[in-house]
């Protein structure tokens, strides 16, 4: 997607040499676009773990492109140790994330799978190419199935814009390209309809603010910025015609774990009539378990997240106390969305009702 | 009510002169206590209209104090003429508070209503003493009547902490002493009853990370500040026993006009039936309203307030841009929550149901 009108990945491999990649840091925006060369799987361990790439997608791929790199530094005599550490130290940079260790096995079985060095290199290397192709077609899917639902509101507009509400980033920035709740907007876009979102800012980590409001004015989309509150009250003046969110965990009957606050806009559409969408690969769901609410821990991060905010002031990042010091606080990452609420779910195989019947025949 | 474990309120007059009256300068709190003098009704004006103070009924007591301060400085000629500049330069600080306005009349009928200019100025003293003791009495009958809804909660818990969800401010800070929504907590303090509350930050202006929490820590009440996007989380786990928030306006059938975002916890409280009450003087019921989501205007404030965080840095205060410079954002200052959603009234009347025929009841 664009950003200052040239087209970008999150991360690309430096072609010249295929000895390195590039990704943006996501640490500086909105505020400053800083692309930063990686050279070694130490630095690539570095740049997930310091949170310089986030999203499950983008960490995946950043670490299949690191666990090539890797294979660049082993040598004939050590290759196999060596490749395991490197596989240990990606893995250990973001235990909870899936999508990581996926990503890892799949590099791993990739250059077991053959024999030789720089065959296995080269495997490696294709391996990683291809687990970043896969996540663009990917997105890119769910935004074709995506845009069908927007392109039907669109029609009882008569012209007038969709308004789309969106909470936190599931954007390009998280992926490699397209995004998952943004890529039925990129498509509308494309097609020429007339679209406008409302971009929840997020607290306590203002990934809405930094990231998700970023991406739509490079692209030139309409937007405004809003704080987590207002949400509802722009459902019952009927201000919003849909809200598409992403999605950490979907468990087999349809319930969506979300960025905290996404059950909240979630009843609010309920009790306004607003469709609910959450969209992500089918990859996120999760048919171990059933119950959202009761079976998915939810992780508590650190509570300076919400005493501080971090912005600019007179052109450096700063972050300021908004409590008193002594406030204790608890930061809550995630909830869940209990199917009921959910109008249906987007993913790249489909649309599916919000419902394990719905979700199996994604698969048929 | 304690600050440094001193006993204050937010507005006194200076008892020897009684030529001036005293405020806590709201705009730096928690993070500075300063107390500013007022000696002329201008600077009575300015500390309302620069929102040195805030909250409907401080704002009423400060006009009072700065009507009274103008009769001292009228002279026997022009005192009529006088009066009524201070009473329009008052009157136009913040042109939608309706108890500003309230307050003021009351203040220009004491100061009418007696012959010679010694009178006049002891019949305004005597009438802003009353309407600030008056509040205080209106916020501790509020307390009265909430603490026995918590007494009840308590019994049920076996010695647990009854968990309360507030957000924003509705406590003393924004009247004289107790508060309205914090009434109750206070009381509850008072009885000895082990309590907890859920301090929402309440983005945009963080009026519960700034004022709340600062009142409740300052109070030595256990508490716990949180992101808006928690509150639903919570309850889902049984981790809030009932919500008590403020209310800039109440209809005639029992909807709540209250800061942004109250909806949304409304909504939340109602679907893991959590009672959910709103506190207020019954001053506050607007009689001419019915249906307050269709009825009563939003204000939308200045879009600075989403795109800008304040707070301290380096023992400073400062503003950080929390997303890109040119996103355009939206500020709506005020939601509505429908009656059906609300379990009950507080008053200093006692509590009703959110209905015409339960408001109507409390003045039987």
């Amino acid at each position: 997607m664009l950003i200052n009108k040239d087209n970008y990945h999150t991360i690309w491999l430096n072609e010249k040499s295929r000895s390195s990649f590039s990704i943006i840091d996501q640490r500086l925006l909105p505020h400053e676009l800083v692309i930063m060369n990686v050279h070694t799987s130490d630095v690539a361990a570095s740049v997930i773990k310091d949170m310089a790439v986030r999203g499950a997608p983008l960490i995946g791929v950043t670490a299949a492109f690191g666990f090539y790199l890797g294979t660049l530094e082993a040598s004939q005599d050590n290759f196999d140790s060596y490749i395991s550490t490197v596989f240990k130290k990606l893995a250990a940079t973001r235990p909870t994330a899936v999508n990581l260790l996926w990503a890892l096995q799949k590099m791993k079985a990739a250059a077991d799978g053959v024999q030789g060095i720089d065959q296995k290199r080269n495997a490696a290397l294709q391996c990683a190419i291809a687990i970043k192709n896969e996540d663009i077609e990917m997105c890119r899917m769910i935004g074709v199935h995506g845009l069908e639902l927007i392109k039907a509101i669109s029609k009882t507009k008569n012209g007038e814009p969709v308004n789309i509400l969106t909470h936190c980033n599931a954007g390009w920035l998280a992926c490699v390209d397209w995004g998952t709740a943004t890529s039925p907007i990129y498509h509308a876009q494309k097609e020429g309809i007339n679209i406008h979102v409302w971009v929840d800012e997020t607290r306590p980590r203002n990934q809405g603010a930094n990231l998700t409001a970023f991406e739509l004015g490079q692209q030139n989309i309409n937007h405004t910025l809003i704080v987590d509150n207002t949400g509802g009250h722009l459902m019952q003046h009927g201000m919003v015609d849909m809200v598409i969110v992403g999605s950490d965990r979907v468990t087999a009957q349809g319930d969506v774990a979300n960025k905290i606050g996404t059950y909240l806009k979630a009843l609010a559409a309920k009790d306004n009539r607003v469709p609910f969408y959450a969209a992500m690969p089918v990859s996120t769901i999760d048919w171990n378990i059933k119950d959202g609410v009761k079976e998915i821990p939810i992780e508590q991060r650190d509570q300076n997240e919400v005493k501080y905010v971090s912005g600019k002031h007179e052109g450096k990042i700063k972050e300021v106390l908004i409590c008193p010091e002594t406030t204790p606080a608890a930061n809550y990452g995630f909830d869940v969305t209990p199917s009921r609420l959910i109008t249906g779910i987007i993913t790249e195989k489909g649309i599916s009702p919000a419902s394990e019947e719905g979700l199996k025949k994604l698969y048929s």
